[in-house]
């Protein structure tokens, strides 16, 4: 796999932008892989997702940044420019279910993501043989009523010491705080078990069961500050009738859980999710 | 098309209850066309529906309940008997939108629900040439602020008058009142466009669109005092992305509402569903 | 709705295609609304959709495609370039079943599509009332075992005279000669009720029903003069059962039809779908 | 969990089916928990499956069938009765693909299927290290081009000393000859990597990507001696665009195959599938 750029960025639309940004590439001749863009209309905002190759490119990418901000600057630009070159280093949170980790390591194991999983934290030691089987060191940080807080600096300090870029909370039951979810903006993935943003909270499969809807779902997004609120980055459902038992949502649920969540990472790790406000764009 | 009976039962589970039901119905030379039972095994309640032939039946079916009601009794039944050659009395109630009516007119005038259909009920006059078109008798009571009880009176003895069974609320824009509600129980059905318990009350896509979900539902419930709480009989949904702006969420909506109210319509008045509590039981 | 221009090009890939469209845009004070383009890996071939605002655009549209083909030239491109102001005439041809012809009618009532149907061909005087209601002349031309080619002729005659640019066959039940066909290469719409290529030729439904699938689907292609071989525009599928009959198999199936259809017709009338060889690049 | 007894069975439809065998479990204190009946109206067959307690069940399951015969005969059944108490000796067939083999391991390891995996055979020694993650002996039985014959010999030797009455082929790339299909009749359940009838034969995603379908499936059926023809248990599909690559349609298939066989395995050990000629009824 050859090393490719991919730009993602976000400004108030006007005439010009795609052709500023593809000519700036052309010059330094680079040939576009695969080019995505989006106007808001009622919010007059452009975003585009653009990846390159890097071979024959005349900018090494540590000088790619530099180069592109004067561009950048003149239309006024949100951006990050990414190197397939340096794989994103993300750590998974899990508890106790193991299903979301045994999809999410196999992917990994066959190369599904570009990524690098360097450390598996839990708050039990109940999956560390299923990390063992992959290699991948474990991690336990067990939280207690009031240890939450020194708990988390003690994790912080880790995931720094280990240049974690992103996390992904497989199934993950302790809530992060605050301070924690701001240290990692747009980088922590979720996955909640119910079509948000019905069934938030605790125990979504039994809240769907009293409810009677004929169809649950799965979400991943975002962490945010506010529990189940932040910004979707994929969703599916399974239909089910009045024949199944709160036992069989859970089973049908476990495998949309873990087919969204791999969707999200997926996006993700390919660069190909820009958040804006509340929302995403998904440059599928 | 032949008379058909079909009985839908529920009581507390107990042995030998298909036995004698089935056994009712064998004694009495029926054919049995269809059996459907669930058993909840958590609240232990026994539901049934079955389908058989009146034709060589030893019973007419005006003789039918009363010679039912003695097992039922003995059983502790909860219990209803239909027969196919009484179709549904149904009026319909629109407000602007046509997509809806279009859709069940439609589908009634090819014969695809065993119901009739004597009349519609608006609040506007705008779908008038479309039930003329179908040659249906089409009512206009005016809402406004503080005339909605008086209407409602009017628009109840109109029913009555007409003998009408059941109510299909077709993107009907207002709220019907308890009072009105509580004179056809589990007998109205209304199409939310929202996958409920999502986006409840008003401007559901534009909820919708506000939050960034990656796909929007429908719904079809059984009206209820409560507002969008009603016993959801049929769910579904489509897939919106980032470049969805909200008209096309209302376009692409506007389908699944017409095919999730016309699924609705279709179990109902096929006498397939069978309401406990605050859910259904479909027997597709 | 203002003028937007759309731009639909293939070419062998090279550097910098998207710099020198997106500067022919630019440098004419063209508004780009809408990006889309694909790089076919293995057969090095660039497909690209642009559309941009007409409104300050320095060229009028009817100098436009003489002043883009030197660019065009210079790249070795196949291309065309439409106007939004041209709506697209359209015409349809149905036989006796009413579903389809009755979804397009309703969606082009109000507005879904940009297109104009000034006639409906049919051999069959069955719908003749639908037509009438929707205000579009009905022209039939019945076909025997042996008039078919005249009756071409003047089916034929009729379009060119009504410059009609596309054609629908919403249920056609006849198939068209191969020199009916060569006149309007990728340009007819069919709706074939199977999902192809399962289930070609006739009655896919009682096909599927003796197969014992439990999926059903319906496929909208660009007829081509082999049957049931063109590159395929839509699809999509509805779950089945052992209880569903052949006639549950047509009901069910005739949903998907209306919609696979409109979908299809929605994709080619915005110029969204490009024909390369067997297959079609739908630019969503 | 209780011991369960499942009938299942197909005979000409008659009065008093349901009458006579739900009698016939009540006259012996059996309390039913789900039953599920079919009648076919063309062929006039009636299938059931009745499912009851065996706690208070006056007659031990050894000797249920031997005292249901005489009703069976009477109504001239095909029928098989099982008891949730002896789980299926299932063995596993695979080749070099490990993601079918992975989602049943893991499924079956958390209880999921009510089966026993005593042993898996392969072709090749690639899987061996997964199978003894999960402890389960792997044999291995290398097939040339000329010593099929013999090498199934083996396999059938092994399968009958292990006591096995259902083999499940979990992306095996080998063609098993008529002689081995026939020992196992409606015991062997494939998944192949299309939506049958589509795509027979090898490399379905490759026909599927040079014919440009927008939907790919999997499909999971009994193994017959005619290759792919087989009565289908279960379906699915999966979207897809030209964007996807050939790359990428093996990779969504892989997730469909995972959760199809799935699927399919489950229907089957719940003893959910009657077979009727080319065709199943899934009693869900």
């Amino acid at each position: 796999m050859e090393t490719v750029a991919v730009l993602l960025l976000t400004c108030p639309d006007q005439k010009g932008l795609v052709a500023k940004i593809s000519q700036f590439i052309y010059s330094n001749e680079g040939n576009i892989l695969d080019l995505n863009e989006h106007v808001d209309p009622e919010e007059e905002i452009f975003s585009i997702r653009v990846a390159w190759e890097m071979k024959h490119f005349n900018i090494p990418f540590s000088d790619l940044p530099g180069t592109f901000s004067s561009l950048a600057t003149s239309i006024g630009a949100n951006w990050e420019i990414y190197s397939t070159g340096q794989k994103m280093r993300t750590a998974i949170f899990v508890s106790k279910y193991d299903h979301c980790l045994q999809e999410i390591l196999w992917r990994y194991s066959i190369g599904e993501f570009p990524i690098e999983i360097p450390l598996i934290i839990s708050n039990h030691e109940t999956l560390q043989p299923l990390a063992d089987r992959y290699g991948i060191p474990y991690h336990i940080f067990p939280i207690t009523g009031d240890n939450k807080s020194t708990q988390e600096q003690k994790e912080l300090a880790l995931l720094e010491q280990q240049n974690i870029d992103n996390i992904i909370l497989a199934r993950y039951m302790q809530i992060l705080s605050p301070m924690f979810v701001q240290k990692y903006p747009n980088k922590i993935i979720n996955i909640h078990h119910s079509f948000l943003p019905a069934f938030r909270g605790a125990n979504p499969y039994k809240q769907a069961y009293i409810r009677g809807v004929k169809i649950i779902g799965a979400t991943s997004h975002y962490v945010t500050e506010e529990l189940d609120e932040g910004p979707i980055i994929a969703q599916d459902i399974a239909r089910i009738s009045h024949k199944d038992s709160l036992e069989d949502l859970k089973q049908k649920g476990r495998d949309l859980e873990r087919l969204v969540l791999a969707r999200a990472i997926n996006h993700h790790s390919n660069r190909r999710v820009l958040v804006r406000g509340r929302k995403t764009i998904v440059f599928e």
